[in-house]
């Protein structure tokens, strides 16, 4: 027997609705410019009639190249909002691998802020499906190529003033947007996310042991909106009426202090690599308001996460996830078996992933596909099992190697799980270093060499060896003014990591190469260092 | 295009695995019983075992007739868990109610504690469908028929010892939980909750707005577990890793206190009545771990806020809901536009219902069915939409005027809905005084008369007058040892409300009569005065 409930479905003009209803007064602040829901609102309703104009087709992909802004913020409403998919392109991937996803996705129309159009206007004629392209003017000084396929974003909007929308998708489980995978090897893959499985997750980031985003909350995502849907961030604070600050294209970190600052943000995400570049800024600056610093895309490094907590109070909070994972699956906390720790323990323990948010469930899996025991020292494979999370690829590749036969993503992590169910990355199966039979975890073995503070950063990778098959080789930038020796290294990991995951091989770099997506390229370390992969 | 997410249903299994799973250490504490979730579980999936081993049908009612206690907690958890629906009784209903609703429901098993089963075992002949009747020794005295049909539960458990289950259900939109409207007209109406009702509903508690719920939390509801799921706390508790604390039979002023002093309590919540009784044991104990005391069940009377406030810190805090609506719809909480409120404006605030939980909406109508503004001062009929709000009644009463064409719930309140989403119930429809032409709020008129601390006590009810078709009746209990006069009461008024609200009949008594849930009877009151409704 079905219970007697009623039938509504969990979508994303449910979520406009919302905000329109109960949230009129918030703001949407992108830089300087503030604008209300009650201004932002009808502007999404527009958009929504603007692409039924264009012929936008039902279920169609409409990409979009943009920095995190209102109009970004628009289009992330009124594309689902009207039934068809939000396709969020990072415009820092390679000009060969942004073809593929724009034809891959069959994009059928393209948004575009003026800023990013000189990366993407030279790639237009490799662009299969679309038909227009439109300019988001940002203050980009691009010239408007004279083309009948560039239309101009404000424009459509004003064209369709007054024409009021009632705005519902039927179906909960109907695609709303799309992002790909960077993936180191192979072609990007596709993430196809459900109204219900972006409501759901919205819904999630609430939760008093998650973000526990509140009405009073000034949030700011400074993770790209082109990134996982900015981690749910712009969804969940409208579900909660969170002010929201976007920093448009100003991304430099003198410009991030400022905007966290002046708009006395709550809440802010990124990853550790914009945290670092604001930490020479953060004496000087008044961050008091900030309450809660998440710090994804990988480990917390602690020295990073102590200079925060020494200047501004608070250390930075760990969160773990991919863009399979909508992204958010877990996020650090302490909980009441941790009382009695340190200072420093606290800080630690932060800096890991913690455990698993509701409706999702971990498991680290051995070789032979046996669950490990949850004693916090076992590592496997971790896999990923909830409702927002993905079951299969979209387009070309369909990765079906990625998921288990009883329908669970394999992350590709290496992880310990404790028996309250909190999470520690070991490393990526492919960062794993093998050396005499023993492995060595780069993650662990990096965050040993930034414990010494005249490290910036490192980046360990394996690089074949003709005895032990592999060894490790320290990439280090040394922090500003400090002059470094491999020899330094060696002495600080003494005695801090097994003598035998001690680097023979210590290379000092200017920094380590990033991906699109602002992560330590590994593969181009191992390029550079000349080493093929062992295996 | 549907979305590729990983197809896993919101169900109460799910629940039961993350208890298990991450929470094993945490408490549910019954009176000096303690128990941990590694205890519990494997009862759940024994008592689940019993159900298949009894012959349970798939789909069939379960009947409890049970306090506040472990054993309940696992017929939350078992009945529903293997694909049966828990059917929570109030055993306070008149004798008449009781068989309707268990015949209604055609309930196939009862299991009753043994201190209910001196209300229970002298109906057993007019249940037509029960064939056993499960006892749970709670330490009544009652003595135990000599009846095949009797059944003992840890009997029961114990031999489905090693036997192990895996429960799954497949269909979120399953029936999960069944629960009676205690109506004062018509008989009771049955509210069949599903899977994803439930799980969403305790989602939503975890919100930062909403009860906040976190793993560090102690929740006791004092609510009974007959009423509307205990307002959904023991699910949301097994959702984010929450101590639960639970009265069992002994729910007494002193030994309620005794409770959430020994306990640390940090939540809880209850009716006004309870509160109420609790106020002159305050400033003899120790409640300072309290964070969050929930009031439901109609308005909060400022005066017994105030007390709290002044004794332990803090005030309660309202929460609107039916049995209809699972059954948090709103929650009181202070926004951002509230700044600048003094204390006492704070404590006001706090006591009305306050914004919408997400995934719900709101809306006061006219009676052509017209939407009123949300102006704060427009009145109409109160209407819910949601995914965690019924779209229909269970049984005989199928209640279809309940529900509008298109589908929202009519809730038989007036109220007012402002700017910012916050609800205030002008009072029950058929509660309304119509007095000359004009409404009077019973509620209204109510809350200022308890504003004097002469009084303990105080409802309104419309009484047949042959000059102004109505006129208001206050039924007051004076405060212990205090001697008041109906002048007393028209003197306290005059001032607070508009002249011709105060009433010329005072009906002093020793106490207001309750109904089942605690809430005053003003059926019964307005027969006690004689009077028929005007209407």
């Amino acid at each position: 027997m079905r219970g007697l409930m009623q039938d509504r479905p969990l979508t994303i003009p449910t979520l406009l609705s919302r905000v329109e209803t109960n949230f009129g007064h918030k703001r949407v602040v992108t830089g300087d410019t503030v604008a209300t829901w009650s201004e932002v609102a009808p502007r999404v309703r527009r958009l929504a009639r603007a692409l039924d104009h264009l012929g936008v087709p039902p279920g169609a992909c409409v990409g979009t190249f943009a920095w995190n802004s209102q109009r970004h913020l628009e289009l992330y409403l009124g594309i689902p909002a009207s039934g068809r998919i939000l396709h969020t392109v990072n415009h820092r991937l390679f000009a060969d691998q942004i073809t593929f996803i724009v034809n891959d996705a069959a994009d059928d129309v393209l948004f575009v802020d003026r800023t990013i159009l000189p990366v993407v206007w030279p790639l237009v004629s490799s662009f299969r499906s679309v038909r227009h392209v439109i300019v988001m003017d940002d203050g980009g000084d691009f010239p408007l190529p004279d083309d009948p396929r560039i239309l101009d974003y404000e424009d459509l909007l004003a064209q369709r003033s007054g024409e009021p929308l009632e705005l519902a998708v039927p179906d909960e489980n109907a695609a709303a947007s799309l992002c790909y995978t960077s993936g180191t090897t192979g072609n990007p893959k596709g993430v196809l996310y459900s109204h219900r499985s972006v409501v759901l997750h919205s819904l999630l980031l609430l939760g008093a042991d998650v973000f526990a985003l509140s009405e009073k909350d000034v949030v700011a995502p400074i993770v790209p909106m082109f990134h996982v849907n900015a981690w749910g961030l712009p969804y969940a604070a409208m579900q909660c009426g969170a002010d929201l600050v976007l920093p448009g294209p100003h991304t430099a970190p003198e410009q991030l202090v400022t905007l966290l600052s002046r708009h006395r943000v709550t809440f802010s995400a990124a990853v550790a690599t914009v945290w670092r570049d604001l930490v020479p800024l953060l004496a000087g600056s008044d961050l008091g308001s900030l309450r809660h610093i998440a710090c994804g895309g990988g480990a917390v490094d602690d020295a990073l996460s102590h200079a925060y907590e020494k200047t501004i109070g608070i250390p930075l909070t760990n969160a773990w996830g991919m863009t399979e994972t909508s992204p958010v699956v877990t996020t650090s906390r302490l909980g009441t078996h941790h009382v009695g720790l340190t200072g420093d323990e606290r800080r630690l323990l932060l800096g890991t992933p913690g455990p698993a948010v509701p409706l999702t469930e971990l498991r680290v899996v051995a070789d032979d596909g046996v669950p490990q025991p949850r004693d916090g020292t076992t590592p496997g494979e971790l896999q990923v099992a909830g409702a927002t999370i993905a079951g299969a690829y979209y387009g070309a590749d369909s990765g079906a190697d990625s998921f288990t036969s009883d329908g669970w993503l394999r992350t590709g992590d290496v992880a310990t799980i404790d028996r309250w169910g909190y999470l520690r990355i070991v490393d990526r199966t492919k960062d794993l270093v093998k050396s005499g039979g023993e492995w060595i975890s780069s993650v662990e073995l990096e965050n040993a060499i930034m414990a010494d503070p005249r490290v910036r950063e490192a980046a360990v990778v394996g690089v074949a060896d003709p005895r032990w098959g592999e060894r490790p080789v320290a990439c280090v930038v040394p922090a500003d003014g400090v002059h470094l020796t491999g020899d330094d290294v060696r002495a600080h990991l003494r005695g801090r990591v097994a003598s035998w995951w001690i680097p023979e091989r210590v290379e000092l770099l200017d920094e380590i190469p990033k991906t699109a997506t602002g992560k330590w390229s590994k593969q181009t370390l191992r390029q550079r260092l000349g080493g093929q992969r062992a295996d």
